[in-house]
């Protein structure tokens, strides 16, 4: 049986912990919250703590909390040489620093509160201090998902780079279809099969090879004619640099 | 039984094809293709014609060719009163112009010839200049797919404006994403749930509300890091441009 505790309470640490109470060989130790009502819904009131001081040992620590607050939280582990990983897509493995026995388990997704997530499709991006510590992280992911791969720091904040352009950035974009779609009185869902076949076409194609539009035909004239279309300055402006990259490839 | 001539021989007409030959009420009389090769592999030798006074009286006529050549393959339609449409998200439908029985068949979603699509998810923008003839395309459309919309011209294009920036741009973004793995030894494979997951989260979040990231949380030293870590001065621009019109929202 290996033990974990789990140190947050946000949205990767309640994904962690709803994923640990379905494995049979993994046992959560504790959770530490700052605000146990986080929580409170998914484990029993004697597994909270609210103070890092009332931790007890375990095979594996994971730290779930914002990136500012990683070193902190890992420094209050009252425990000499415990395997600590933090959850970061962003920090470096030293950013825990009171132990020899450091890693990281990244996972590439993103999450919500209100949304379900697939945790066998997820990839697990770890990395450990030392490979007994690596194969234990190994020996836990693998429970979890069928994507597990050996990723170090420097490679780990590229991932964490472009998954802020095929994530963030082109969420971002919806929310300025979906503007577009309200001010004509166009129901944004007639998108959504649009945008669903956009990511299951990069699946099977490398995505230069997927791209279409204006742009990459170099048709003047309807680029012309949206560029008229768009009174939003960004918008326009965003329209007219991600044009001029597609071109530029 | 509906008959239908096809113009043109490029992606959207050979999946208009492919689905008017699985169904039963539907009859394709003719495909006018300036390189008959290109759908020589769907259709009998007989059906293909190079010449469009060749064309036979049919109940409708798709035009699906580039939108700067619908004009002219539309004047050439050998019949008064003949019922065409075309299949351009740009297009008004006034440009067609020797007729009075017009319309629009326009498919919203990207195609590729190496890639199927599943028709019955497509969503259909109808639009006819009478209501008979609407009815007609209704009829067709409803076998294709669950999504039949009716949608004005003006409407069409604000949709096509909308889904350059769902579909072509956040697809440039995913090439983006690909060069930034490749420089740092990361396999593409790995990012591609997360991409997947990005176009569900939007069929139960409004994309608004699905946004993560750095940006949205006002994460300068994410953001700096990362603008530090990107060479390419595009990719720079980019990054810069997205984040500051998801931080004015």
């Amino acid at each position: 049986m290996i033990t974990i505790s789990i140190l947050g309470s946000g949205k990767v640490a309640h994904h962690l912990i709803l994923n640990i109470l379905e494995q049979d060989n993994i046992a959560l130790q504790q959770v530490y919250a700052r605000t146990p009502d986080k929580v409170s819904n998914l484990v029993s009131h004697n597994q909270i703590i609210t103070n890092i001081s009332e931790l007890k040992p375990a095979d594996l620590f994971i730290i779930a909390v914002s990136d500012d607050a990683i070193e902190e939280v890992s420094n209050a582990i009252p425990f000499a040489n415990a395997f600590i990983v933090h959850t970061s897509g962003t920090k470096p493995m030293d950013s825990i620093q009171n132990t020899n026995r450091k890693g990281v388990f990244y996972m590439l997704q993103t999450f919500s509160l209100d949304k379900e997530v697939d945790f066998s499709e997820i990839p697990f991006c770890l990395e450990a201090s030392n490979v007994e510590d690596f194969l234990l992280l190994e020996k836990i992911a693998i429970k979890f998902s069928e994507r597990v791969y050996k990723i170090s720091s420097t490679q780990r904040q590229a991932i964490h780079l472009a998954a802020v352009f095929v994530n963030n950035f082109t969420n971002h974009l919806c929310t300025l279809g979906e503007e577009i779609c309200k001010e004509n009185n166009v129901p944004f869902d007639i998108l959504k099969p649009l945008i669903l076949e956009t990511a299951h076409k990069i699946e099977v194609l490398a995505p230069k090879d997927a791209q279409t539009g204006p742009a990459i035909r170099g048709d003047q004239s309807i680029i012309d004619r949206h560029l008229n279309a768009l009174n939003d300055p960004i918008k326009k402006e965003i329209y007219q640099l991600i044009t001029k990259s597609i071109q530029s490839k």
